[in-house]
């Protein structure tokens, strides 16, 4: 194995889902939903299966339909437009659209800014780019709320600041962020704009859980990095369908940007699947045509999830971090008490818990350089059918 | 963009079909058929997504039914065993098989031999591992008949023995070989395992048309490298289901190897796609068990479009190395005369031919780093509907 992924061997995800077949615990590890979206959509990509559409290689940048379909979707939601044929390009899902921005943008030796805990494809991209990843922690502190409930994970904008050097190339960030479920307020990504626009830096921005938001006064609504002064010419903004609709298997993800920077993302995409997904990306351009109520739907969907397992967590005695996004909550294992939170080490309790509470959980420290700093920070996903959340929450409190 | 990428602009397939739609000519640059695949295996992929099997993230080494689908077909086309479980890694198509299985196996510096011309891809996941490609040339050569009918591309094995330094990690095959059409012969992978297993070499080898072998007195069957003595534990073999049942847009490819190397490749293959292809994948595994009258099939219709695209390229004034295997004819375009082929160029010839002519064709030169030894070849793909074939016979017999 090169010695440049010599440190990653395999996910946690893989890890994890592998000890929920073999115990038989409730995975609640990696974010797929345990529910297919759509009827509709699925039957979309069943008509374009047997009228042929994609069953052959699609073009390289993705079926016109599909970039339309982004193209519509990025000015329907939040006013950016972009031209489908110049700059949008679709790739294998958020995945493979953030090793080929990585493999694009990143020369060997250049430094690149993430959000500490990350998910961990991103530390991988890096290194396979030849780059040096500087992560800036996100740091347990106060919601804008102030109150319990409002605890969340916040970015220090000093220590961000502070991390960019001369050889900082790029900014890759990550809103709704995964695995905190933190949601930047406007006035963190004003400030992160402005010092990529004084900085000169590229930004690469993760924005997969852009519609799992639970918007209310003290929540944020998500707003994408591109639509603040000065960001548009200088970032490649990341999709994808899976969450948004429920297909995680489909993997059909989006990259819009410049003509420039989209033809240097698809540069390197080109050599990693060449094109993937063909039908299904006909069913994902009928699917972001959904009306307004599908969009608001997923999101009181997740909502309740969230609120049923964040109230769980809280009786079962975790230190919950009410997620603003995403399908994940991240507790703080530490006030079970020594006996029961492993002397707070997250990884040790999430190799225990599958066979003391058959439930599967992920130690946020993976997302972290500083393994220390995420220690006792366990991830829970809520993106499962409310018996499953009602279940876990019932073997959690027998812990 | 990337200085390792600044060679590789944009794939010569999105070029020529961008053309081929701007113009309105018949396409026979890129390999995918006109005409999807079995009806059953379609039916399958649909019975999936309906039955909810694949529209969530599939297992990271692919669902157990495809691994073992895979396994069972190497076992009984091949007699190579493999566990299903350890040995074989389903990936997005062959082309992130290979990216995955260089980026895993190549260090900075080491040096690749890759038989010229090369699928562009090669050159490009070379590059990103920070390898150096070393190029043997396959050259216009004798048939094992013969015959002018028999003309083919040939290996010099002298060459590819010189070829090998101390440096050199990785032989990166491919046999049926595109763009040539040559299957490499009994002796010639006998002589290449040998040289492997002296210079303790891996070996990497592409072999997706193996399926698409046009076999007679003077053509040798497919034989897969693993099946040559020493090769099964040094050997990544790269197989696919878009050419065996013609559903190219659904890239589903593989991996067989030791369980070693296979973990290798998956942890440089799980950042790239992370997975891909959820619903397809159990398509796959139940089109890998059709009875052998399917794979019978194949192989006499694309030897029928095989002998009439060659005839009638003969006809039209070419010289034609017809392949051994493949979707791809390769042609010199010499014999049409300087006021032609454009003096033997080509690139000149392939960029005039749609508006000269209504059929784009591929220039070979993109697939050498010797383009001048590139230079009067041209590729014209077979996979097409027999009238289509017959209606670019009559234009090009018309130039
Ligand atoms: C391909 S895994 C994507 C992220 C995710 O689902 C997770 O963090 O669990
Ligand atoms: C992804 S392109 C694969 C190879 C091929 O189809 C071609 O050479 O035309």
């Amino acid at each position: 194995l090169n010695r440049r992924l010599a440190e990653f061997g395999t996910t946690i995800f893989a890890e994890m889902s592998a000890l929920a077949v073999r115990t038989g615990a409730i995975n609640l590890g990696q974010g797929f939903p345990d529910t297919d979206g759509p009827e509709e959509v699925r039957e979309a990509a069943v008509r374009a299966l047997r009228d042929g559409r994609g069953n052959q290689y699609p073009p390289g940048p993705g079926v016109p339909e599909l970039r339309a379909a982004v193209a519509a979707h990025q000015e329907r939601h939040y006013g950016l437009s972009y031209d489908p044929d110049r700059e949008v390009l679709v790739t294998a899902g958020a995945t493979e659209a953030i090793a080929a921005s990585l493999l694009a943008l990143v020369e060997p030796g250049d430094e690149v800014i993430a959000l500490e805990p990350y998910y961990d494809s991103y530390a991988a991209s890096i290194a396979l780019a030849g780059g040096t990843r500087v992560p800036v922690t996100l740091r347990p502190g106060e919601g804008p709320g102030g109150g319990a409930a409002d605890r969340r994970f916040v970015l220090d904008l000093d220590e961000l600041r502070a991390a960019v050097t001369p050889r900082t190339r790029l900014l890759l960030l990550n809103t709704p962020h995964n695995p905190t479920g933190t949601v930047l307020t406007r006035e963190e990504l004003a400030a992160i704009a402005e010092l990529a626009v004084e900085r000169d830096l590229l930004v690469v921005t993760d924005e997969v859980y852009e519609h799992l938001v639970f918007t209310d006064e003290v929540t944020p609504a998500h707003l994408p990095l591109a639509s603040f002064p000065g960001m548009r010419e200088r970032t490649v903004t990341i999709g994808s369908a899976g969450k948004t609709f429920s297909f995680t298997g489909w993997k059909v993800g989006w990259v819009t940007s410049t003509p420039e920077l989209v033809t240097a993302v698809r540069s390197a995409k080109q050599y990693l699947t060449f094109v993937a997904s063909g039908p299904f990306q006909y069913a994902v351009a009928e699917a972001l045509a959904l009306p307004e109520s599908y969009f608001t739907g997923i999101r009181e969907d997740l909502r309740a999830k969230r609120d049923l397992l964040s109230a769980g967590l809280t009786a079962a005695g975790f230190e919950v971090y009410r997620p603003q996004g995403t399908y994940f909550i991240t507790t703080d294992i530490r006030p079970l008490g020594e006996d029961r939170s492993h002397g707070g080490d997250g990884f040790a309790f999430c190799r225990a818990l599958p066979e003391r509470a058959g439930v599967v959980a992920i130690p946020n420290a993976v997302f972290y350089d500083h393994r220390d700093a995420g220690a006792p920070f366990v991830r829970f996903a809520f993106c499962k059918r409310t018996e499953v959340l009602a279940d876990a929450v019932e073997r959690l409190k027998a812990l």
